[in-house]
This record gives C-alpha cells, structure tokens and sequence, in this order.
C-alpha cells in the first residue's frame, strides 16, 4: 500500500487518504468489526492535519464503510445488506432466506382521502379513499426502510394493523381480498435522510438513503398500491444484472 | 389543496409544507419553469416562520425538485433524465435515443499499476497495468456522471485519448480489440457528492448522488472493465420493472 500522500495531485489529500483506507478494506487487509488506526496515527503516518483525517473519516462513516463508537474508536462496518434489483423484491423474503429474522413495525395506519399526485398513480377519483400505511422495516435489530404505503379502499376493504400484523400485505392482499400482484414498476433516486425520517431509521439527517417508489399492479394491470420507501444508505445496496 | 399545516401533528412543519409542494408539482399545478411563490409569501399563507421556509426549499432544492435563480426566485425544475435498468445500459445510446446531444469529456487517461482492490473485481494479478479513465459524461451541456473506468491493459494495448475521442469505449474494444461487452453487474448505493466530485458535476458538496459499480464482461465472461461512476441525484433518476 502507498504509504505517502501526494500534496501536487490534484486529488485533495482527504480524498487520498479516503481512497487508501477504503482499499485497506476492500481488498480485505482490514476486516468487519476490525479497529482502524486512531486520527493521531493517521496524522502521523501520513504527514497530515487533524481535519485532513477528520474528513475522510467522516466521510467514509456517511457512506456506512466506517462506523464511530464513542470512547472506543472507529470500527470497519459489517457489509452492507445487498438487495436485488432481478425479479420480484420482497424484503421479508429477501432476508428469510438468508437467515435474517425481519420485522416490521407499523407506526400508523390510517384512512384518508387521497392525494391528487397519489391518485393519478393509483388511477382513482379525487372523492377516493385510501389507507395510508407508515411501517419501519429491521434486519436484525436494525431499522433498514421507512415505508409508506398506500392501499386503495376499494380494493381492501376492513383493513386493519391487527390484520396487517398476522400477515405480510401481499398474503393478506392475496388471501382475503383475492389481489394478485404479479408486477411492479419501481423508480429509485438518491436522497438525504430528513429530520422527520432519521427519527424512524435511527441515523443522522443528512446521510444518504435510497428514495424507492414502486407502483404494484395486480394481474388485470391494475395498481393496487403504491409505495414510498426511504431506504438507508449507509446500511444497504443494491445489485442487478444487465444483459 | 390543504393549506392550513397541522401543528399538532407529529410531522414538523417543514415536512408538511414540503409535501405541499411537493404536491403542486408532481400533480402538474406548477409545472416546469415556473416560479413559486416567495418564501414572505409562504410565510403568510401558511402562518409559519421563514426557517421552516427555509428549510422545506432546501430540501426540495437538494432533491433536484426546485432550483434557486440568484435575484429571481425558485423555479421548478426540469423533469430528471430518467434512465432504465433493465437491459444494457449505454448512457450515449440512451441520450440519443431521446434526441438528447450526450457529450463526452477525457479528464485523464492514465496507464498505472492496478490497485488491489480493482484487481479483485477485474480478476488481475497484482502486477498487472490497467488504463485508467476519468470522463465527465454530458446531457444537453449539463455534467450528469462522473465515470473512472478502469480497463486492463493486455486487453486494450495502446488505448489512448484520441481514440477514444473518436469512438465511444464499448465501440472501440469491439471494432479495434476484438471484445464484444455483453453482460454487466451493477451494484448501486446513495452518497453524498464530496468536493472532489463537485468540481467535475458543477454541484454543491453534500448533495445526493448515487454511486454505481459495473463489471463489464465480455461474451467468454472475462470481466474487461471496471466502471465506478458518479450520478447526479438532483438529475437524474432511474426505473426498473418487476416481474
């Protein structure tokens, strides 16, 4: 590993020391959980002000590869939890089969007439009703996605947290309402993480996150829901196959 | 429209007043150029401070949703570039394809040791040389990504900025060396754009990108390029469909 930084480049020198110790843990040499060298080390092996590291710490830490404890130091994070872009996407299946026990929590469920801007996705009338349905989706303990769904009355009628607790939406969709979904159309842009969210997901505002919407349709191409999901960016990624 | 903000809700103000307009826009009120009301204006209407103007204009600038003319106001902005996932990728062939004028800039090309993580992914011995590519890829005179391609050298003898002046990359691996690019992964995950970025895509630091890692393979399913680019969140969005 180059060992000097190179104060002509016209890479800054945070961006330099950034790159090497990402290598250090991409190519392995540092571990998950491992203890990086502390920002005095940092200073003095690389010939560096205290902000230089700082920032490239700093930087690292919002992109999730580093993560900081208080009074202890600062650690190499687990891998991020990848999802795939190939085929339908279910988090609860997702993490079920890699042995990861999800769960969901719903922080509100609530009638309400529709949005024009929701309407037009969903195809409904101005006068239509729907259920707004706010829940934060963990892996392992941890919040990963802050979802807000919206379900059209008409199709769901009785919908309730006490159902939605016993199945996932999809099963209770399919089960009780004889709803299908068979496709979806997801388009995804990369946000930062507000205040009112950052509350639900546990992480700082201003860390970057995934903003997913995905319009569900049934087997007749009608959508039946559409959904809004903040997904947190230093926890997860996403992977697909081009052909 | 809703305009009284419900200060006893558990969403803060900004929030709400932010899903205001986020409202007016994606439902075509306001449409693409046009200016909003001023944040005096705002205040009146709603009856809330000029922070928490403030801040929900922040927001939906930082997301790509409006834009700050200095002296004139806050407009709408133009719909993203929205560009698929599903199938080959090619952002020229795309920009086209939308009688979008896509334009490419070499910011380097350098010919250097490969780096142990990057020889990972391309399957390299630590001894090999890769070329290096820095390219700012254009929309309608707006930078859109920032790309470092990284392609090995026994692949690609010679490749230098004229050719690839004259021929897209893919274009000229096929027609000079031989290599056809037929599948790719992609891994994608939000950042933040850092100052190094900024200078290239002409936006604040701290802004949402997205950063997306392809491995291009060729149709014997040799990995032949490394591609880490840089995507302009408040530009561009992507779309993919389920099945």
């Amino acid at each position: 590993m180059e060992k000097v930084l190179n104060s002509s480049s016209i890479l800054p020198l945070y961006h330099q020391l950034q790159e090497i110790l990402r290598e250090n843990i991409e190519s392995g040499v540092w571990k998950p959980g491992d203890m990086i060298p502390s920002e005095y080390q940092l200073m003095q092996e690389y010939f560096i002000s205290r902000n230089t590291v700082k920032k490239a710490i700093e930087n690292l830490v919002q992109d999730g590869i580093l993560n900081r404890v208080q009074g202890k130091g600062t650690f190499v994070s687990r891998p991020k939890f990848e999802q795939s872009l190939i085929g339908f996407y279910s988090f609860s299946k997702v993490m079920k089969e890699r042995g990861i026990s999800p769960k969901d929590v719903i922080e509100s469920i609530e009638r309400i007439k529709v949005k024009p801007r929701i309407a037009k996705q969903l195809k409904l009338k101005e006068e239509d009703y729907v259920f707004e349905l706010k829940r934060i989706r963990y892996a392992q303990e941890e919040p990963m996605i802050f979802e807000t769904s919206y379900i059209p009355e008409k199709y769901c009628l009785g919908l309730s947290r006490e159902k939605l607790e016993k199945n996932s939406l999809y099963d209770l969709m399919q089960k009780e309402y004889g709803i299908f979904v068979t496709k979806a159309k997801e388009t995804f842009e990369p946000i930062l993480i507000r205040s009112y969210e950052s509350q639900f997901l546990e992480i700082e505002e201003g860390y970057p996150a995934l903003a997913l919407d995905r319009i569900a349709f049934d087997a007749y191409e009608v959508p039946v829901e559409f959904c809004h999901s903040i997904v947190r960016g230093d926890r997860c990624r996403f992977y697909t196959e081009l052909l």
